[in-house]
C-alpha cells in the first residue's frame, strides 16, 4: 500500500486544522505553529515535520477495521496535535534547543509564547476529533474523546514522573514502564484505540488494536533507549551515548541502577563528561543494562506482534500495519 | 436563592475531577494541583479558592433555562479547570510570584512542573465536560465540547495578542477589545451559553445568554482596569496603581496612548516607577484615559443587562444572574 496519499492527506488535514489562527491580528502566532510544524520558516521541509507515524496509525487501523481512511482523518489530525503539543512543552521543560535539528520554539520566540504554542495546538487537537462529527455520530465522537482525553492525562503523568525522577536517586527498573506507558505506549495506543472504534470494531478488537499501539510504543521506546546509548549515529542523527551525557532516565540505566555496580556508582556522583562516554557505556553493558534493554526489547516487540495478529488487520491496510510495525521496531535490520 | 448549596457541589465536583490523578505514584503531583485549586498547603481555604463565578453562572443560567443544576455540574467544573489552567500558565508567562496571597505554582515547584499542572488541569476540562454523558445525550456533549475547545482558543488568541502587545510601542484603544474578548469574555461567555444549551434553550435565547456572558466579561473587565489604577486597595486588595508599574495594557492605558500626550510620551520611556504613580494616574486622567474606560464599562454594563433582560432567566436562578451581575458590576456602590 503506497502511503504517500495518505501523508499528503494528513498534512493538509493538519494544516486546516492549524489554519484556524490564520486570521490577520493573530498572523504571528499562526507562523509559530506552522514553523514547528516543520512547514515554514528555516529548514521546513520533510525532515522537519516528523515522520507521522501516529495519524499512520489512526488511518491504517481503521482501514484495516472496515473503515474509508479519508473519514477518519480529523482524529488522525488530533493525535498529531497532541504529539507536537507535548514536544513544544517538553522542549521547554527539558530546556532542549534543538528538535530535528532546527530551533525550538522557546528559542525562537520565548519561553512564555512558546507555552501558549503548546496550548493552541492541544486545543486544536480537542476540535479537530470533534470534526470527525462531518462524518460519525455523535456517540462515536464521545467515546474517541474520552480515550484522547484520558490519554492527555497518562501524558500529563509519564511527565511527571519523568520530571520528578531527575530528583531521586534510588531509581530502578521498576520505575521505568509506569513512565514510558504514560510518555510513549499511551498516546500509540490511543491511535490505534480510535483507528479501531472509527473503523467499526467490536470491544474485543478495539481492545486487541489498543494493546497493539501500547505494546508498540514499549518497544519503540526501549529500543530508541538503546539506540540512545550504543546506537549508530548514522542512524538515529544524535550522537551515540548522548543520552547519557543528558542523564536520561532510560531503561538501561534503570537497570544499571537497579544493580548497584560500578555504573550505579559513577552515574549517582553527577553528570557525564564526553571523555568518559564511551568507557562507561560499555561499563553499562558489562553490568546488565544493555542485556536487560535488548531482553525487554524482544519481549515488547513479540507482545506488540502477537497482539496485532490477534486483531487480524485486513486488506492492504492491514499488511501495512505489519509493514510499519517491522520498519518501527527495526526487525529487518 | 441561597448560594451556599451550589457552591459545595462546585467545590465537590472539582474535587472528584481532580481526583484522577490521587493514586499512589501521583500523589506529589496531585497534591500540586489541590495547592493551586486552594485546598491544601499555606494559606489554604475560601480566600485562597477564588469566587467560582465562573461554574456559578454555568449553573445559574442552566436553572435559569430550566434545567435542575445538579445535572450540570460537570461542565460548571470543566470551565473552571479552564480557568485555572489558564491562570498556572499566565502565571509563568508573567512571572508572577503570588496568586491570592500565596506563591504561585511556579514558584514552588519550578516552571517544568507548573507547566504540566497547567497542562493536567486542562485535560481535566476536557474529562468534565465529557462527564455530562451521565445526564445528557452525546449530541448535547458534542455541542458544549464545541462551545469550551472554540473558547479555549479564544484564550490562547488573547493570551498571543496581550504579550505581543508588550514589544509593541504604537498601542491604540482599538487594540483593547480583541485582546480582552479573549483573554477575560470569552470564558464567561461560554459559561452563560453552555449553560442555557444545557439548560434547553433554543438557539435565539442560548444567544442572549452566550452575549449577556461576553459583555459582563468585557465590563468587568473595564472595571478591574479601572481598579488597577484609580481603585480603593482596601476593596481590590492589590495596591491601587499597581496596574501601571506592571506595564499592563488596560483600557486607561491604551486610551492614554491613543491621546498621545503627556502620559504616553511618559510611558513609551519605560517601567513607571513608585514615587510617580500617583501623578502619572492623575495625569492619565487629565488627558482622558478615566472617562474613556468609565464610559466603555457604562456601555458594557448596559449591553450586559440589556442582553440578560432578552434572555429572560426564570425563577430564583434568574433573579440571582441578575444579583450576581449586579454584584460583579459593583452597581450597588
Amino acid at each position: 500500500m503506497d502511503m504517500q496519499p495518505l501523508l499528503s492527506a494528513i498534512e493538509s488535514e493538519l494544516q486546516r486544522q492549524i489554519s484556524r489562527l490564520d486570521a490577520p491580528r493573530t498572523q504571528a502566532f499562526h507562523e509559530m505553529l506552522t514553523y514547528h510544524m516543520g512547514w515554514t520558516g528555516e529548514g521546513a521541509g520533510p525532515d522537519a515535520t516528523g515522520k507521522r507515524i501516529r495519524p499512520l496509525l489512526v488511518l491504517l487501523s481503521s482501514a484495516a477495521c472496515g473503515a474509508v481512511w479519508q473519514s477518519v482523518l480529523p482524529a488522525a489530525a488530533a493525535v498529531e496535535l497532541v504529539h507536537n503539543f507535548s514536544l513544544v512543552h517538553d522542549d521547554i521543560q527539558d530546556n532542549s534547543e534543538k528538535r530535528r535539528g532546527r530551533s525550538t520554539t522557546w528559542v525562537k520566540w520565548g519561553m512564555p509564547m512558546a507555552i501558549n504554542v503548546g496550548d493552541a495546538l492541544f486545543v486544536m487537537a480537542n476540535q479537530a476529533i470533534m470534526d470527525l462529527k462531518e462524518n460519525y455520530e455523535p456517540e462515536a465522537i464521545v467515546e474517541a474523546a474520552d480515550i484522547l482525553h484520558n490519554t492527555c492525562l497518562e501524558l500529563t503523568r509519564g511527565q511527571f514522573l519523568d520530571m520528578s525522577y531527575e530528583e531521586r536517586m534510588n531509581l530502578t527498573v521498576e520505575d521505568y514502564w509506569p513512565m514510558i506507558s504514560g510518555k510513549t505506549a499511551a498516546l500509540l495506543s490511543a491511535c490505534c484505540h480510535i483507528g479501531a472504534l472509527l473503523g467499526g470494531a467490536d470491544d474485543e478488537k478495539q481492545e486487541a488494536y489498543r494493546s497493539f499501539g501500547h505494546y508498540l510504543g514499549l518497544a519503540f521506546q526501549v529500543q530508541d533507549d538503546i539506540l540512545g546509548i550504543w546506537g549508530d549515529e548514522a542512524l538515529t542523527g544524535k550522537s551515540a551515548a548522548s543520552d547519557l551525557m543528558e542523564g536520561k532516565n532510560s531503561l538501561p540505566v534503570l537497570a544499571g541502577l537497579s544493580a548497584n555496580g560500578r555504573f550505579a556508582a559513577r552515574w549517582k556522583q553527577g553528570p557525564i563528561q564526553t571523555a568518559e562516554v564511551q568507557e562507561l557505556a560499555r561499563l553499562l553493558a558489562s553490568e546488565g543494562g544493555y542485556e536487560t534493554a535488548a531482553d525487554a526489547s524482544r519481549q515488547m516487540t513479540d507482545l506488540a506482534l502477537l497482539s496485532l495478529r490477534e486483531a487480524d488487520p485486513q486488506g492492504e491496510a492491514g499488511d501495512a500495519l505489519f509493514e510499519l510495525t517491522d520498519r518501527l521496531l527495526k526487525r529487518n535490520q
